[in-house]
């Protein structure tokens, strides 16, 4: 293929692009953790689709099934019509994921993005309770449409809904006012006050660790005492676990670790393993009083998902898959603390759980020019945070050693050209 | 493969599932216009996936196309980067649909489904015009998510929402009262008298024929009118093009024509071509004021979809397609015509325009016989309208006349069989 | 007393007063139709505190029962605890207007201003029903506080609330659009159709003649349709009877004459006889399900209105009273009629019932310079309407036929002398 | 006057009252802190009329000046036309309240009511900032219509609105989490974290001592602080001195002491002075920018409230009453805190300040029993708090020695009373 002329994007697609304006080069091809844009210039993924390729890109596994079933002529779209993949995938999911962890789901089919997820999950929340407000957290992320918006804490994405947002009342995150303050001490004072001007909710939504907000990581404990004061109030609980969720964290759901069981859970973005829009919304069976059809959509069935999704699942069914992430995660993480540590005038602090995991750096503008400056040396790595303080590592889970180091190398290359450049200013 | 047990779905899946409730049936297999369920059982499909399969199943040209883009590691998942396909979406669109109609749209990829494509253009009315209000349609409908929710009118929807849905305003569509009340009077003493309690609106947001709605085709003039009173009071126009868009009605986009140009255009179902998840926004380029990043998605760069998409396309290079469904559509609303006057017991009346039409029948409940009737007897056609008085053809656009036949000859003798059994029981 | 400095008001108050810049003089002294200012120039009042005056200023019987009062140092104000005042109007209301009209309701104390009766009424419709939305019409005026506000029409007082206003749907009153239209076929297919997106309200809201809104009085029938509506849907009836009751339409409740009985009924303005603060909210019994203390206020307990409204009543007591409005009312009428066909310049209407009555121009500020002309000569008038298109003569019940007199001649006067001047103008 | 059939209330009254049960007689007569009821039984007033009866009831110059008023026929209703004593007030309350405090405020009059000024100030602060957010605290209290409700903190009188209240985020008041935690640490966290989901307020609203709440006075450092907060962050601060202000805390502003220059202050009850009808709103003279009218109505212009407010000011000339509040309320305090001393079975404590004090009990039930005690005993005291776990000592300002000693005695009295007759059940 020719070069792609880049003004192409500028003259007819919307002002809202983003990603290619970090990135500014054209992609055509990738596999695993690498991807190589029409230059032929290979970058290692640091960024995984924003958690949406945790199994890295183009699985051969899931590729040969895909190309498989399309030359079948299997069904490609089918609305929530009973079809084949889609019962393989239910199955799968029960056994592999769902029974070995002694959690009992059913599963809806909303469109296939997180945001569809979200509304589900607070739409179902809203209708078991009879009960209108919600509980999110600040820097919580849950999509861009008006309801999933709502519990979203970013003012910039907020104030694009162009009306006030409603029926939510956000309490503080895990560490939110400081490190010492017990957050949640707050927020049951709200519930127990009949003054307080905060109604029981019908549930409470969060991330166990925030992605967007700036790779906030909540305690086991914070979690647990979450899931103890939604059951005394009769809250329901909802893990969105859309970017947490499918191994990122080190297991496959994120909450497994903390021990706690949501009453609902929202996952997309890996969930369709080969990066295929899908998305599922898990239900406490009790809970799943839907009128048949009361919320729908036409992407529901996405077969090629379906079958992508199964074949992924195909990692979990021995224990060596999520012990191989954890002892990585744990090399990450030592990465990260050593940079903090090697390199004071990043004023960082090493963030995050898994492989969700960045530095936060007191400078502002800071983390922006490394990710910037490791694009320039063949790295994706993107920025998160409500001021993007944070540069976040989010390799895909089945990166091996030469990829991690890989990476690593570059990450402290541009931390050491940033920071030189920087000082050259400022001497 | 063996037989899937059908009891799967109902362990396994949310009670929010529905079609396969009408269609109890696994499917595995489709091409054209024909669908094959596990047991072999052939459908001709008069549904065409509510209208996300205009190009019917598993088109060759597209399939080739996308096998060969995934054997060659093509990029799948790529958010709003710069990819070589999306670069080849935009272009060909631009030239292929834009251009030969003299339209000139920015192009916004929201998240892939129709609810999301809706809530973009509702965000950025408001933006654009500081305003919260949006007037919408009876019978309208957007989609699921809350503020696509709020401007659909069905009320079972709207009460899934669990909460009160606000900042729109419900105006009467065309013939909505009945059929000499002209209903645009109504609208515009509203916005002309300072005490209606009606403000002026950020937008008008309608579908030119609405699908969900009961099949009902607003007339030319009546789509003329809206559109000079939104120029005489400053609103936008944003026509929902996801159902009756990329062909449906006779025309690539529903609004042709009737000569009108929308200030912003969704789109979503059969723009992917194939079958695939995909969205677009189309926005008039004075009024793409988005701040990059302010509205996003994870799927937004689903690279299949832009391969399946910018085949589909080619469809449209010269007249002939369009024309051959213009013709056939003639056809389709003959045989309705002469099944309302055979079969006056129906009480039936023919609606809508193009390939999205069907009959409506006063007798509560016969919609729904006829459509189980026709499934037995190999036809998949669902109903729609607020109390599903409406038995809907939506074929897809590449049907042929013996697919054609045989589904006419499938429903007339569905209808013979149910009106049949009533006069049994009624005599 | 000195001469009152009238820059007083222009330093001291805020720039939201109003009547004050109409009617530019101190007033100090008042006397049943009859108002006069510190210069001692005598107005006569066709304004009547806008409905508050009904029985004209200071009325002796009232003064005197107040004044004794006073003196006996009999309990001023007692929130909502028993006193023998407010047991006396009870009964005396009990007794006196509801028991003769066949009337069965429960009195409640809000604050004492219409819009408190307003909320109070709107709040219990909700607890009643468990439904959130109310249908307002077109031009309707209910009051300033953010609930009462949503179901107000006027876009300038809305716009006033600095926030969206809620869970409301505005329908068109009686003669909106046109004469010929029946604006309640309209409504009424939005209750009927479930995909109208107008949800079945708790209550709908109106007033029978529209005071602030233009002057627009509801036919008999359109108001015995809307109670039908009502009941088949099974939707509450609240009447606003803050402006057109208590005689200001020839009847005490101006629902009489069209046989209907609301549901809930708000009362103010002149229900304190003397222009002292009082509303109450009539309810009928089997909805007086509020729990106490459920709304509440400060002034509840006003007992020197408790005291003159009581009196008040006496007027009531036979049916002269009642006879002798009737019959100056058709004398009102005819005059506009007459003044309406004397001077075609005017393009004037003839608008109304009973003593709330006026003059609608086409001609944009014409009716203001009227109002403002008549000042000029003694006569106190306000306008209304979305644009102040009409002159609104309101004088007191009590007044006589030399103050009808008088007050016809300075109208006429005032007509005759602007639209002399406009004639120098244009000619 | 024959006896009052207390049935009376029962049939014709609404469920909805409330004091008449907690008092269960007819009052007839008052003076000073003194009541009697029909039977001639007399009270000592520890209630105020709930902080409308600041100067006792029926204060002989005050009626003396309204009688004059009322006989000389005085325009009595004015709505906002410019009146002799409008003008009287407004010049007086200047001089002898404002500008020797060195406050600069334009003074208006909405509804005579609390909850009348709070949703004029709330719609200011609104119009001003283009922002629609207000930040309300735990256990305030602002009225029952729809906007003073929707930041309102109590779970009972909100759940009243029958609808999702709006545009308001709760923080918590001074010591709400515990007397160690600092609320506005919390409350700022969530004001600079621009992703903590709450917006920039338009303004914040506050009692500085709440007295429906629960008795709470926020420290005058805290008062400080929240002054600070608002004016980094360029947010209004609205105190609502309804309850609080005209002296109740010793102080004629409720927030002289603390040092604070409110933007917007909301004034009701007691500023008439005689327990009539009035409410005024103070607006810091840049933000007046009301259009004329823009918010209004009936009964603004109360000129017997003007009189008797204006003749009630008097009281303010010299700092002799100023001085008296504060000594006896030390008294008052000490009283309470020996009686918390003196009774640990109580498990009380000292709460308020000034003349707007009370005990808590932890125990439940116990403060409602004590204040029915008391009333057995001629006393007339009411609970607050969420729980109704104060009872609260709420005496006129104008009240003596010998009042004060009386009420303690009943007070103490019905203490015994209560804790023995506990003892014999419990032992």
């Amino acid at each position: 293929m020719s070069q792609t002329d880049m003004t192409i994007f500028e003259k007819l697609e919307s002002e809202v692009r983003s990603y290619c304006r970090s990135f500014p080069t054209v992609f055509t091809k990738a596999k695993g953790y690498k991807m190589w844009d029409e230059k032929g210039t290979e970058y290692i993924d640091f960024f995984s689709g924003a958690g949406a390729l945790n199994y890295g890109h183009n699985d051969p596994t899931m590729k040969a099934k895909l190309v498989d079933y399309i030359l079948s002529d299997g069904i490609t779209h089918s609305l929530d019509m009973a079809t084949a993949p889609k019962a393989e995938f239910l199955t799968t999911f029960n056994e592999v994921i769902l029974k070995p962890r002694n959690l009992d789901y059913k599963v809806m089919f909303p469109g296939p993005t997180g945001t569809n997820t979200v509304e589900s999950a607070l739409k179902l929340a809203r209708k078991v309770t009879g009960r209108t407000d919600i509980i999110s957290f600040t820097n919580g992320f849950h999509g861009m449409t008006i309801g999933a918006l709502s519990v979203t804490g970013n003012a910039f994405k907020r104030k694009g809904a162009g009306i006030p947002l409603q029926n939510v009342v956000t309490m503080p995150y895990d560490s939110f006012v400081n490190d010492n303050l017990d957050t949640l001490e707050y927020l049951e004072r709200f519930l127990e006050d009949g003054g307080s001007g905060v109604e029981i909710p019908a549930a409470m939504i969060l991330e166990t660790v925030q992605g967007e907000g700036g790779i906030n990581a909540a305690s086991f404990e914070w979690l647990q005492r979450v899931e103890q004061i939604c059951k005394r109030w009769g809250i329901l609980l909802i893990v969105d676990d859309v970017q947490a969720g499918v191994g990122r964290t080190g297991t496959f759901f994120s909450f497994e670790k903390a021990g706690i069981k949501p009453d609902i859970v929202c996952m997309s973005k890996s969930i369709g393993g080969y990066g295929l829009p899908l998305a599922i919304t898990l239900i406490r069976p009790e809970l799943d009083i839907w009128e048949p059809g009361e919320h729908n959509g036409t992407f529901r069935g996405n077969n090629h998902a379906f079958v992508t999704a199964t074949a992924a699942l195909s990692y979990w069914e021995d224990a060596s898959f999520e012990k191989g992430i954890q002892e990585k995660s744990e090399r990450i993480f030592s990465f990260l603390e050593r940079i903090v540590a090697d390199y004071p005038e990043l004023k960082g602090e090493a963030k995050g759980r898994g492989y969700m995991v960045g530095i936060s750096s007191e400078i502002e503008g800071l983390s922006g020019q490394i990710a910037a400056e490791a694009f320039e040396r063949g790295l994706i790595m993107e920025t998160s945070g409500p001021k993007d303080e944070v540069f976040k590592l989010f390799p895909p889970l089945i990166i091996d050693d030469e990829g991690l180091e890989k990476g690593f190398k570059i990450i402290e290359d541009s931390v050491k050209a940033v920071l030189g450049s920087k000082e050259l200013v400022t001497s």
